[in-house]
């Protein structure tokens, strides 16, 4: 997956699906390929704010941010990813989570 | 960093505090220790649900999860946490980010 720097998002409320992940320790050839292109995707959606995402050996984490829950379902809706998360599912995940989320509060430095 | 796996979650609500950042170049002698031992403390907190956390060289994220905005409250004002991300602060990050959210939706496999 593409290195990612700290989302510049805006002032809240604005909403955030959480991800975490573990992969399958085979069958993830096609994994990180279709993973970055997911992630160029979902940020030409409408009401993308932007994506953080790091990945160890036993967890991956990748937070996208959103304007409205209606972006979140309508990313979850797209295609192209839905033809994706079929095969996350059978294929690449041993488990996750999403978990949609409203920011209520941010702190910076 | 310790390892950590998928957080087992409650049914929403509940509440993530998520955290990305990224750290300077020098003067993190000290960081993973202090971060390892601020994983145990935080796990330790009423209301702490769980945690989630990733590296990579360009930024960690970490989402804790917590029953009430009172209990993250009641963890930012922890003492020896206090004395950590005032460390955090002057020492160890470049960047980083707290954002508060209410967990709305959980989608597991």
């Amino acid at each position: 997956m593409p290195n990612t720097p700290i989302a510049d998002t805006p002032s809240p409320p604005y909403y955030a699906a959480i991800f975490p992940s573990q992969l399958n320790e085979e069958n993830t050839a096609d994994y990180g390929d279709t993973a970055a292109r997911m992630m160029k995707l979902a940020a030409a959606q409408p009401g993308f704010l932007g994506v953080e995402t790091a990945r160890t050996n036993e967890l991956g984490l990748t937070v996208s941010y959103w304007e409205s829950r209606e972006a979140i379902a309508a990313w979850k809706a797209n295609a192209e990813h839905q033809a994706a998360q079929t095969r996350g599912r059978a294929e690449w995940y041993a488990d996750y989570r999403l978990r949609v989320t409203k920011v209520e509060r941010e702190v910076a430095p």
